[in-house]
């Protein structure tokens, strides 16, 4: 099994809580580095649920780089997601306090430090939030777009939106920051809405979750019981959608999705349609000349939550 | 049988002249007025070709007015499809001299007159070029909104589009026209590119249709011989999409399409997206309050030939 | 002394008011029709101040079209100025019950039939309030750009405005129809804020304006009381400017201004300068290569007010 | 006299060339550091004259550092003044070979770490290049928009621009990050094209800084030569206006300029008036409430150049 290094730069969130479990938990990642940015909840807030996540989840304090970032987006006035993650970013479960200290880097410096103190193609970038922290590292430091493997990102939608007609949440908050995550240059996969609104938590696998027995499992749950009222109240979901580890679980195994190659641009002027992911599907199978844009079309939903419930079960109840 | 009123707002244009052929020989439809306006080809060639086919379906002089309206589009500038229609608007078949004189109203004119002069609900608006001219009628005189029955288009898409990634044709080349007439308050059935994309003039439709015979079936057939490959060169088709009499087919058979009831507004502003019609499907069955806006989402192609095949059979072949 | 014909297109409006006054006192204006449009009111508001105002200049019923318009803009919500003009579009002075009757005719149509039954470079366009007639008119019938010798409009400006930073409230309460306007190739003379902001309702200019001792003027100098409150209290103005009549005084004796020839486009876009009037002043003394749009920048206050003092003077005091 | 604290923000440029002597040369400034930006050229070539002039200044290696940041726009693609500039960004006068090493660090770390390792209010960021630089420092260090004592830039303009109707070049070329940086809550004073293009380097002053008969002089003279013709030829200058140093000179004397207090944002979505700094003057004397953002209107030529003249006489001849 190959071992994928990757930079996980989130916004907990519920569900980057899940994704952080899962990267964690998987012997396909090597999470070399964690940061954060202001987008379900302020900067502070987000911060501090990555660490208390970190401790659930055993990752040892002095293991690898927690890095606090952007505070807001690009240009536009900050708006939080508090409708579905409560006013803590991530309401429900009761947080542990962190254990480990933030880096005192910034987190663009953690992530161009580590994408260019390791070989051409070995970092993969797995943004779960606003693109605020990847647009200023690589407008920082452009060398980094030739450098990581790839970007692989949770956000957008080929059809439809959450927060608009057809925008989801990551992208419109911050469209200028995702417009330059996605002309960069590097590779981008989108994982949006098209494929999580299938990765369903429902009973079944809430049930199996539960099963496993352990303190990071029944936190887990705790996050999809908050979700689930949220997302039945504010969107009409019966089982909540768990946006976030299929990005990670893309990197771990690709095959969990179908991909569909196209230029993909961020709309940032329209008056109905900014944060939209354009996706032209007008230039057949490999999307043109030079098309370095992927997007999620479909998700075998049961591997997917087996590579979760695997990492849960890997991750075992870690003394706290 | 029920006999609907409608007033055909076209710019012919190869699959405008089998809507007109469809609504002439159609025994569910009374054709009230053909107007027409720039879009596929300029005024006079479209308003030329109206005439044609008017000759070729057998349309009796003095019977119904044909009125030329708006020669380019409200705030843009002007485009034009010739690498789909060809120079003149619809290359292919020779056209006979019009025998029809031109109604010396502007079409908007006409449109307005015979709204105003039937009861309340009694016409439907069938336009299948740009909307300019519907915009204009409703701007010149707004009570039209109230009294005109419905408002059947064939235009723009739920996903996807034609002209660029997310616009079709007859939307993004009067964006403006577009926005007056989604939202000037009358009820508006779009058939768009979702379903006219499955309306396919396939080899065997055309056989079928050729078998009947008579010269508008000759007719009909060279059209569409022009339009595969003009399709197959500029969007790689197999056969050729016939777009137009999709709304015509609506009017006479609700039943050949399913619908969506959702808000649908056009993007006048956006960098890649202006022109797209934004389908709002997140209010649930019937769009949330007050929506009168429909898109057309699934078309039973079967029943939609045999609406066509059974307009031209009983055109037959018309003294010219 | 030539006398110029005009279609006068307002919105009265006190300002309005007054230009009708000087228009049809002035030796040198013929005016040939009243056409009237939503903006600082609605349209039956200012409809019917039209009609009431016409009744105090005295114009006998039967002598020109007073012709109703545009209900609101083309394409964006209607917004009137209340806060300027009052709830009755003119609030002050008691008005007259009207004595002429409305022409049957919608105003585009009134404004097509009288550009198009004068010879070519006759009839000059005034527009005083927005500009849908103008735009709906062109539109509907694209010969009379050719046609009309100029369209001198009261609107935009070079620097600033009044309803945001950089546009002025006839501009951007319809700022797709300015377009239309100042794109459609006929001779445009803008008279903006630059120079109606001095055309000042001083003390002074009231005193001498009272002293004609006729009701008229007693009329005028009430609709200048309201006015100065209004300003004085929404944009800090000791004396009232006002603006409509600048448009007629310019056609009287365009010698009362200085003209700037630049291009003049209409911007539709900006987040913050939609209805701006972009004044290009970077090709020189002719605005370079067929340019044929101009602002005023300047003004000769005082023939200003003489022309308006002269015309009430033989308005006198007309039978009612 | 007070000394004032800058970091020099630039991209040189005929002007940034001069603005940097003026900067070395004035007893009033003390220069902390200096941070290229790409704008005029690309950030290689600007980084080079850079440190080119500050041989030709006699800075001595070690005493500042000088940094290089961003290579583009934040969203936009990038663009150059090479019409202006030439194809080095600085044509005319040989250079020297650069003797300062450049900074490892990144210039928006150098900005951050200089402004936080210094009391608040003490440093003054004098950008007059694109705002790219000063837009990503404030953005990953938020706190230094409390701790700068004000931004004074060369950029923008209250009325009409140079790279398009409405917009001034600097501005223009990276329109978000001027946004972001008029936004950020700081004192921001901008020196634009309504003064800097009264900032002339005429015959008359030419000859006054020649006869100072030191090499520093004679280069300042050369590049107000290719200046002369780059300007006379593109925009029709009798003699070339030289912007930058203007923001520097505001800086040593502020009543060289007068200034407009006022609301001051950047359109980023206009289609014509993309880059326009809008300054609302309807506020009156203070801008309104809490309103930090000047503009200079008007400014003292004499003075201005006499501070040019005094700080070439002091630079002397330094030894190379």
């Amino acid at each position: 099994m190959s071992v994928s290094k990757i930079i996980l730069d989130c916004d907990p969130g519920h569900d980057d809580a899940v994704a952080l479990l899962l990267a964690w938990g998987s012997p396909a990642i090597d999470l070399v580095a964690v940061t954060t940015v202001a987008g379900n909840q302020t900067l502070a807030k987000v911060t501090r649920n990555a660490l208390a996540v970190a401790r659930v989840a055993g990752i040892p304090p002095n293991t690898i780089p927690f890095a606090a970032g952007a505070d807001r987006p690009l240009v536009r006035v900050q708006e939080v997601a508090a409708e579905i993650h409560g006013a803590s970013g991530m309401d429900g479960p009761a947080l542990p306090e962190p254990n480990i200290e933030l880096d005192k880097r910034h987190a663009i410096d953690v992530i161009i430090d580590t994408v260019m103190s390791h070989p051409p193609g070995e970092i993969t970038l797995v943004p779960t939030g606003t693109l605020t922290n990847i647009a200023l590292a690589v407008r920082k430091e452009p060398r980094i777009a030739e450098r990581v493997k790839e970007v692989v990102l949770m956000g957008g939608a080929i059809v439809g939106g959450n927060w608009s007609p057809c925008a989801e949440f990551n992208i419109v908050v911050d469209p200028e920051a995702a417009e330059i995550v996605f002309s960069a240059g590097w590779k981008v996969v989108m994982v949006g809405l098209d494929v999580t609104h299938k990765a369903l938590a429902t009973a079944a696998v809430r049930e199996r979750i539960l099963s496993l027995g352990t303190k990071p499992a029944k936190f887990a749950d705790e996050l999809f019981e908050f979700f689930k009222e949220a997302y039945r109240i504010s969107q009409g979901f019966d089982a909540p959608p768990v946006h976030d580890p299929c990005a990670v679980a893309y990197v771990i195994d690709p095959t969990v999705f179908t991909l569909l190659q196209a230029p993909i641009t961020v709309e940032t002027q329209g008056k109905h349609t900014v944060g939209m992911t354009v996706v032209d599907t007008r230039y057949g199978k490999d999307g043109g000349a030079d098309c370095k844009t992927f997007a999620a079309t479909g998700i075998n939903v049961e591997k997917f939550w087996d590579l979760v419930v695997d990492a849960l079960q890997r991750i075992g109840d870690p003394e706290q």
